[in-house]
């Protein structure tokens, strides 16, 4: 065995913080360490909390931790931090707050940031997962920003993907309809306390009625994260949605689903790396986006040749031969 | 030469909103039309419109095509609209307004809405652009909300990116240093008879001020789309971008680095594609997924024994022998 993932499965906090950089800049033996710590993970509960910027959900992470904490359970956190080249950093002063946790025993928080590495965000995040959970935590919370295709392809790894909403955000809760409505288990209603919360509430409900699915409407749960109101109902609309509220074969639909999107995602994400280091010097690719700039040839067609010289004969039998031997 | 390309080079709209549509959803000749298009596009002027929600980006875009059809250019739009099987169709009223267009000669204006087709979203729209330049149309507007990969990745496309700010967004302005600052060549400060204006223009330069970049600041040009005011001190903005402001070179670079991502996006799609079309039956796929839940294999090992089918030395021999070819 990998002599980090060793020291990480007997509890070593340096080496899980070590591992989760492999993983999130795709470097040294990270696939080695994965392959190892994939058969132990598929035990934590893992928690999902997206919305929009403002909707407080770094404070409600912060609750959910001391919630979870405060029961014995060990809480592993990933949030997912829109930073950037040009303000080099990350954005959220909030999760300031976070860093109060950093010496806390069975609390272990990791911000993940955009970068550019092909397969994306969603990839990384997603192997972190898989690295907290076979490191031992039992509760894992995503806290995402957002509804682009990465943050909806992060936040679908979760067992249960809290929606965070606030009063006045008005035509957004519209906008929130495209990719992460029909993902979420449980709705938050945050800060409670302000005006235009029935408005709020209204036009959720609302947007649940045209709801096409067959399956139980999900809980609406109003919380206060700046005073925890609310925590304990919204712990328990999680434990709710898990246990009776979706039938067994909802669930396996929905796991299989994911494992679906991980398996493309890094399908995709490999072969791209492949073709980058095996294929081609600096030198070469940059002929060969010089004759497709000058429109020398088309990519298209160029595409097509690469793709004809794999032999897929071959390629599907050993992913077919493999599950069942 | 395909029937359709054939009929859309002469300039027929139904060819080419049928071709549209096939490239968009990725079906019947699209890949040999695109080949064929290639080679005839690379004339159009493309810009690019984002920004937050309510920035009034539609209205600006309408501004627009009335600036470039009133100088007799032939101008397509590609409004990218993020819609949902949730609520099964476009989020944004605004667009209707371009309907008005829709019967204007030498005016074409075309809705790409995000489907979960492999390869997403911005493939498909990046393709779009080619067959619009290739039916001759002189300027490109590509609009599209948000700050999300998928939008970056569009927006890209473009040769020049119009970043549209609104007075009182407060601290989005921060929020939309992720990704989207990069790569904008024109600021745009909209509804600029508001109250506010001074502090977005005070933020923006102080997060001016901050790129490390060597090239000149990009102009920020103040509007108010729904008089009309500031358009034609934009189109202005944008022409000089285009022409005086921007060494050849750091052009060149940029046409370089969107070649790539083209072709990289590409790359990836199809590989998926047909792995997914010559590997397996859904039932193989389903078994292959469950032994995944179960943790009978692990994703990485199983799809690196699938890359090693692949001989690289032959399909990395196809890319390179090509452009000299």
């Amino acid at each position: 065995m990998n002599s980090l993932s060793e020291a990480l499965l007997k509890g070593d906090l340096r080496a899980l913080s070590r591992t989760l950089s492999l993983v999130e800049d795709r470097r040294g033996d990270y696939l080695e360490i994965l392959e190892e710590l994939y058969r132990l993970a598929g035990k934590a509960k893992i928690i999902g909390v997206t919305g929009p910027p403002g909707a407080g959900k770094s404070t409600l992470v912060d609750r959910l931790i001391r919630h979870y904490h405060g029961k014995g359970l060990r809480v592993g956190v990933v949030a997912v931090d829109p930073s950037s080249a040009f303000s080099g950093g990350a954005i959220l002063g909030d999760r300031v707050r976070m860093q109060d946790w950093a010496t806390v025993e069975g609390v272990f928080i990791r911000s993940m940031a955009t970068r550019g590495h092909m397969g994306g965000l969603a990839a990384a995040t997603n192997d972190a997962l898989v690295v907290l959970d076979a490191a031992g935590f039992e509760v894992i919370l995503v806290e995402t920003v957002g509804v682009g295709q990465d943050e909806v392809d992060i936040i679908r790894e979760a067992d249960t993907v809290l929606l965070v909403l606030v009063p006045g955000m008005g035509d957004d809760v519209q906008a929130l309809k495209a990719g992460v409505m029909e993902i979420a288990d449980v709705f938050v209603i945050n800060k409670a306390d302000r005006e235009g919360v029935e408005r709020v509430e209204r036009e959720l409900s609302q947007m649940l009625a045209l709801a096409p699915d067959d399956s139980p409407a999900p809980p609406v749960v109003k919380t206060i994260a700046t005073t925890g109101e609310g925590i304990d109902e919204l712990a328990a609309a999680v434990e709710e949605v898990h246990s009776t509220e979706r039938p067994e074969a909802l669930l396996r639909r929905r796991d299989l689903e994911r494992h679906r999107h991980r398996f493309m995602k890094l399908l995709s994400e490999r072969f791209m790396d492949r073709f980058l280091t095996r294929c081609t010097t600096e030198e070469e690719l940059e002929r060969l986006f010089e004759a497709l700039a000058d429109r020398e040839v088309d990519p298209y067609s160029l595409v097509e040749s690469v793709l004809d010289m794999v032999p897929w004969a071959e390629v599907c039998g050993s992913v077919i031969r493999r599950p069942g031997s």
